[in-house]
């Protein structure tokens, strides 16, 4: 559980400097763009005066992740509603350990690609609804959002790691036709599903990143250095290994299982997510 | 254009204080599934130790409005994409004010149902091809949604000093059915087009607050207090009115207008959006 941390950075007006990366022609255009619009993105400082180089997450968002947490929580499937979901992600998760077997980084990939659509349908189905109905969401917008940008984050830091084969890019394509569609539907349906399912999909991923660390404790993988984002989003020390970086995305997986059975939990006690305010900032 | 303001907030450790407003039998049933899933909403407090009574948006997510803006900025349409923008958002406006004529919060809120659609649909869209693809945003993502939260906090703001009739709210109910499935298909097949439409919702919606605002200088509709989420959002005054709220949320308009616009000239101009960097926070 992770309280958010005010990091001490310097917000300073927007500069008019150009963006990193870009050249010489690129420039002219974006300031000629950017001056007539008065749109400059924000310059960011770390603590210690360097330039701050993600545009992906400021450094207040950046947080040291709770790792306390019980690898084991499991929702027991009582009800119909919750074994459809049980079952759903049961049917999903053997296929997905026969392809990738031990290859634990490009396993870890399509199930960040998988594990980001949730929230985002989530989010932006709570959003339509806010605005159709008059009405507050109690935070659930937000905190959906949260564990979709959270999410993204982690595919963000094994990219950084991951080689593609055009294959498993043309998998991770059709698993989002497939699941973002599906997911749309079975929340618009019934969020209480919805919020099983991935309450339940990430149990697994807990179970993934698990085997994963085992692994690289093991020595079965090779461990090497953390991703430089992985550094800047957690906070952790700049002689990170992929080890800790995998330690702090299983305990962010943790805490979406939990906020999306208590969401499920909720409602499946009559409840509308409303009235109870949403954990925000909570992986 | 807001600087981010990081206000001195207490975030205390997750308490597991029950949600207010809730009756013996309903904290009794927070308490069973929160204690079991250990999730309980962050306890805030404001700067003078009260507490802090929104969810929907955090102490340091506050800031004070830029109102230093040029109400009267225009893209010209030159090109195709633009005219047909242009076109879109004249059709949609006349209607419009033929229907609310001067009933002005009644207009302000149909209009904000509609205007935090937009951010919400490319934000959503740029998030699933960031997984699909394997790469950054740029920081669209979190712009675009932030902005669909601004818009959505406007709302919020208004369906506190106003009582809504069925026929207006049927009438959200069916724009809001038609203008979020239309502005998604216009995502998918053109971003450039959905930006610059944007843009020219924006800068009606700054022409109709200005209207708004005159009619409340001119006393031919009689000011009342700024509702309180207002205050607490936009850091204003505790004697602040409703003339107040409009001056900041029309500067967060004319912000929302330049960042779309300027989206959309990015990509006229041959480019892609994650070349450069997304104002984040700029409202």
């Amino acid at each position: 559980m992770g309280t958010t941390r005010l990091l001490n950075v310097h917000v300073q007006k927007y500069s008019t400097h150009a963006p990193s990366g870009s050249d010489k022609k690129h420039d002219t255009d974006t300031k000629a763009v950017s001056s007539y619009w008065g749109v400059t993105p924000p310059s960011l400082t770390k603590v210690d005066g360097s330039a701050w180089k993600w545009n992906c997450f400021r450094p207040w968002e950046a947080y040291e992740a709770d790792t306390t947490i019980d690898v084991k929580k499991h929702h027991n499937p009582v009800t119909w509603n919750d074994k459809i979901a049980f079952g759903v992600v049961q049917a999903l998760k053997y296929p997905t350990y026969l392809y990738f077997k031990k290859k634990h980084i490009h396993h870890a990939v399509l199930l960040e690609t998988v594990a980001a659509v949730p929230g985002m349908v989530g989010g932006m189905l709570l959003h339509a609804k806010s605005l159709r109905r008059f009405e507050q969401s109690g935070g659930w917008i937000k905190a959906l959002l949260e564990e979709a940008e959270n999410e993204r984050t982690h595919l963000m830091t094994f990219i950084d790691v991951y080689k593609s084969k055009w294959h498993e890019r043309a998998l991770v394509f059709a698993v989002q036709g497939v699941f973002f569609n599906a997911y749309f539907l079975a929340y618009l349906a019934s969020p209480k599903l919805a919020h099983r399912i991935t309450g339940y999909l990430e149990e697994e991923a807990v179970n993934s990143y698990t085997e994963f660390l085992n692994d690289l404790e093991k020595g079965v993988m090779e461990d090497i250095p953390a991703p430089a984002i992985a550094i800047d989003y957690w906070c952790l020390p700049q002689n990170s290994t992929l080890k800790d970086a995998i330690r702090v995305i299983r305990a962010d997986e943790a805490h979406h299982r939990d906020l999306n059975h208590y969401a499920s939990d909720i409602q499946c006690q009559g409840h509308e997510l409303k009235e109870y305010p949403a954990p925000i900032g909570y992986h």
